[in-house]
Formats: C-alpha cells, structure tokens, sequence
C-alpha cells in the first residue's frame, strides 16, 4: 500500500472503479449486513469493530453446536486461519456448510498457510469448498498459487472460481478475467496487529451487499486502503492508529474517497 | 440512551437515585473489589479494562480446575455468555457453585440467547441457580421474559428473585417490586464491540460493594451512560470512543455525574 | 515504577546500563526478530502490538501440533500463564521442547501463580527447564522463592541460572550475581490490563537480540518504562494510555531514552 498522492493521475485514477466502490459502501452502511467471522483471538476485536464502524453487525461465535445457526442468519461467513485451534477447526466445516446450504457467500483468509503444514492442506482443502473470494498476503499467496507474480494468482483465482486478493504495498485483486492494482494504504498498517484480518472481516461485508465477489473485494480494499491513508497521515504511531483507522471508517464521505482512491483497473 | 440534556427536568432528574450511584462508585473506587468475569474473547479487554478503570480488579481464567478458587477469593462474578464455547460452558458451573457456596453474587448476561437454541436453554437453566442481576438487550430479554415490555420484565425478575436490566436507547432496570428508568449514553456505544458487555462486567463491581442488586444495576448503568455521554460527546467516531469511555469512566466526578445523571424513579 | 524524574542523580543514573539498553533496542528495530508468544486471550493484542511498536514480529499460535513449527523460526518464546486454559496447557510442552532443540532462549510469565495451586505446581516445573528468563510481580515471585526480598529473589535466579525480573512501583532485576533496579514507570501501567503481559513479550524481542538475559530483561524493562513514563505524562486516563505508550515504544529516541533511564546498577 503506497504514500500519499493528492494530484489526479491518469494511469491510477479509475473513476468508475471507484464510484462503483463508494456505491457498495453505501449499501453496506444502509443495509447494515450482519457478518458471521471465525478469526483468531488477537484478531477479533479490531474485526468486529472495523465491521461496526463500516455499518454492519458482527458475530464471532465459533461452537460448533451453534455456528450453523448464526451463518443461517447471516449475509456472508469470514474463514480466518489465524492460531487456528481444535475448537475452530471443527466449527469451520459446519459454518462453510451453512452458508453453502443457505447460499451465503464465503471468504477464506487463510493466515500463514506458509508457516506450518498442517494449515496448508487444511486451507488447499477449503480453496475446494466453493469460497466467494480469498485475501491473503504475498507470502500466503505464492504458497497457495505455486508462484508470486499475477499469472499464478490470476491462474489460481480461474481454477477454483473465486476472487482472489494479494495484499501488501499495492494490493492485487484478480478473478481470472480481470485484475486491479489499489495504491492506498500507509506502512503503519502493518505495525498494527491483525490489520488485515480486519480487511477480510470487511470484506465480508462487502461480499453481503455485493453480488460480484471481484467489485467487492476490490470495493472493500480500496475503501480499506483510503481509511488507512487518512488515519496514517494523522496518527503519531501505531497506538493511535488503529482508533484513527476505525474513525476514518466511520466518517469516509464520498468526496474524500474519490480524491484518494488510486486504482489500476 | 438518549442524547444529552443539559437543563435539569423535574421528571429525569431523581436526585436520591442518583446520590445513592455516586455513592456507590466510591465504595467501589476505595475498595478495589475483585471480580470474576467469564466472558467471550472479542470482550476480554474491554471488560478488563473498564474494571480497571473504574477502581475494582479483574481476573479471567476460564479454566474448569481453576475457576474456583478465582471465584472465592472475590467481590463478585460475572458470566457472560457471549460465543459460549465448550470450555466456558464446562467453567461456568463450578465457578457458579463456588459464588453460592462463598456467598458472593454474581451477574449473567445472556448475550444472544435470541439467535441460538442450546444458547437460550443453557441460559434458562441458569436463571433458576440464583444470580443477584441479569443484564440484557431488549432482544434478549424478550426470549427470556416471554414479552418485551416492563411488565414482562418485571415478572421475570420477581418469579426469579433477581434485579433485572434491559438495556437500549434508554436502560430499564426492576426488580418485580421496583423500576427505573436510565436515560444517559450515546449512539457510538453500539459502534464498539463488547462496550454491552463491558456494562455487565462493570455491574459486577458494583454487586461487589452494594447489597441491594436493584440499586446496584441501577447505579452502574447510570455512571457507564454518563460516561459514555461525556466520551461520545468528545470522540470522532467509534475508534476513539473506547479510549474515551474508559478515560470518562477513571476521571469522573461527582459534580459532573450529578448533574448530568437522569433517571426516573 | 517510580514517578518522573527530570534532573541528574548520582544514585539513580547509570550512563553505562541505559548505553547498553539502547543498543540492545537498536539491535531489535534492525533485526526485527519473530517472537513466538503463548499467552492469555486478555493480553494477546496488546502484547502483539507492544512487539510490533518495538520492531518485532509476533505469532502467537496454540495449536499443539503446530507451535514447534512456529517456534522453530522465531528468535525467542514467550510463555505466559494467565487465564491457563487446557488447549495452551497442552501447547506449552512441544513449544519449549522446541525452543530447546533449536537453542532459543525462553521467558516465563509464571501470571497469578499466588493465586492458582495447580497453577503454581506447572511454573515450578517449568522453572527446571531452562529458561532464560523470567518476568514476575511482586507476589508471583514472593510464591516462587519462597520469600519477598532482594536475596531471596538473587537465590531463586542462582538456582536455576535465569535471569529474574520482578517488577512493582520498582523494578528489581537479578541473575544471582547481578542485580539492578529500574525506576521509571507510571501509575496508570497499572490500570490497563495486560500491561505486564505485554512487557514480558517484550523481553522475548530482547532476548532474541542480547545474548546475556541479564542484560535483555534489565534492557526491555528499561526502555518499557521510560515508554510507560513518556505515555503517563500524556494520557488523561488509561483509555488513551495504552495508545500512547505504544506510541512511545515506536517513537522513542536514544536523547529521549538516556535523559529519562534512572537504573541504580
């Protein structure tokens, strides 16, 4: 996610990409979609409340016994791998099943897939259980893709069907088909923990109020990256940032997310 | 909670009521109490901090072998059952006996008893094993009451013999006998995640230093909606919210509680 | 932790200690070492972030089949025992058998060992094996070294070869042979929760980067509470606080650092 650019560009500046973005956050906040996310503990305060701040109502339970009725309830499930654990382990088959019963869209974030193997297959497994869309970063990625560079994700991305975005300093967004680059975002977001957990968790609720799994990804982290922008060019440090982000959020009107917005489509 | 009124109104203003609260946050606040909160993990810190910032001290564990010996070394207890998980749901009925063995009272907040049936029936079988106060949204306490208004409220609290708060845009608080009606807060505290929650842990503290459980509730609901009127009244959005609450909860003094509080008696 | 101290004092200045303190901590924002930290739910984000704002790179997996994995790649293990639940009870073992194998060194947090016997029953096993660290308050230690005072403390580091902190309105911090202790610090470290989880954390990141644990844990408290002191100053409360002190911890400078450090070695 690059610096600050406050001059129009013509490369990066893709006005219908962008209104199409502030279109489905408009949606969001008035539908106020509910969004069931199973993430680890370190992330789920900063996921519930990145939800609440954008307008949608979180829930994170993640018994087994119970996750189903919550998902039934839901607009769209979040998978997050993160300290993935027995207990998650077992809630996410009936959670994904729920939502493939009921037609909810899924994301899988699948967290350090490239650190432990056990995670691995248990992530190439879900990439086969029909998720809406996948965020992870180039690490995750390249293990998940067999390779780093825009072939191998878009390749991945057309294979299971899904959306796929790459996250770090530019974020990539493919479906197969088609692809942007998102040049927001500010170096403190990766000083904070579970900052991009919180993306997926937003995600999510994009997926909620957005039919195409690849507008809402990139809607979700355009947004994401604008916010983070604002909030890294006030805070001092990482302390305040993460409440800066949540406010940016918050209070993101349109005429501010079309002057920032910096996206290659 | 409604917005905030600056001019004294001769319905709102219950100046005995509130003096008996003020009254009771500095019992709390000299005395320190321990309380036991079992309660989700997105509520972990936020309960734990708004304990600390209000005088008492917090302990966790949720371990089955441990829980107890926790429980009889404190004030009070709080159980929360929000993302109940069969690790908490195996904590809690030791550490309810260890309360009703020691004499201590202890509080439930039946979080989404609503939205899961072997949530709902846990929480039933709970009510019948002498908790002091139950805090609830009115969703929840719907469920419970069989009816969403005060009388069914009241009912539930005299069958069962405990003090009962149903919180919202304003918080009902009654014991069958007794009713008030709380018309401090602001809407950013249903932005934040866990900032219910957070009120139930708080409640506790005061079950810990006030023998009457209807005062008790009443009196921790009306410091924790000025509190969260003073921190709305200063914050951007819900991301410097939290910090504001827990600051307003710390700073706090009794001019401003007094002539802010508003219930009706 | 004492209060601020603004003017040179023979006593409590040790230019040579807040000199190695710095380059210790230099040392950490270079390499960014991965800590991997196994602690309670209540301090994970908090403790994450402390080591993120420093420089370092936190993971904090439970999951027994996959921790060694994780610790395999990281600089340091942190082990934490608050809120001790069975799932990390289980994760600690393969964790340090790991840290073990390949060579890196360990801190214990042995949290609320004066309050839990079964509790105390695993520290004092874990104790024999092999840390090089470990971070206790007042009354933890007080359990472990069967006595509170500075020789007692001094016995209890000699007889297992750690280095041992001890940390109150002061810090004491001793390997048996050595001994110094820390003033800095604020008031308000005590009125957020898991402010001494996330120091601890904290020394792992040092330890990683100083092979004498002595020296680490003298260093990260150091620079800790000079951060905490900066934070206490600037903070109305301690809803503010902790973004402040990790505000402080990313944003202090070796000026800054030298003038405020009052080590008494």
């Amino acid at each position: 996610m690059a610096g600050v650019l406050d001059t129009p560009d013509p490369v990066l500046d893709a006005p219908a990409e962008a209104g199409a973005a502030w279109a489905a956050f408009e949606r969001l906040r008035r539908g106020r979609p509910r969004v069931h996310v199973l993430t680890s503990p370190v992330a789920m305060a900063i996921s519930a409340n990145a939800l609440l701040a954008a307008g949608a109502v979180p829930s994170m339970t993640q018994d087994p016994e119970a996750v189903a009725d919550f998902v039934a309830g839901t607009g769209a499930l979040v998978v997050n791998l993160g300290m993935l654990d027995p207990l998650r382990r077992a809630a996410i088959p009936p959670a994904v099943a729920a939502a493939r019963a009921h037609g909810r869209p899924w994301l899988l974030d699948p967290v350090k897939v490239d650190r432990a193997g056990g995670r691995h297959r248990f992530a190439v497994d879900l990439l086969g259980q029909g998720p809406a869309a996948v965020r992870a970063n180039r690490g995750e990625a390249a293990v998940l893709a067999d390779g780093g560079d825009p072939a191998a994700y878009a390749a991945l991305a057309e294979r299971h069907g899904f959306a796929l975005a790459v996250t770090g300093e530019t974020d990539f967004v493919t479906d197969g088909a088609r692809a942007a680059v998102l040049h927001n975002g500010h170096p403190l977001m990766d000083r904070v923990t579970a900052v991009g957990c919180a993306a997926s968790a937003l995600a999510g609720a994009f997926l909620a109020v957005e039919e195409d799994p690849f507008a809402a990804l990139r809607a979700a982290l355009l947004v994401y990256g604008v916010a983070g922008e604002i909030a890294g060019g006030i805070a001092r440090g990482p302390g305040g940032f993460e409440g800066q982000l949540l406010d940016a959020l918050y209070g993101l009107d349109e005429t501010t997310f079309k002057r920032r917005a910096r996206v290659e489509a």
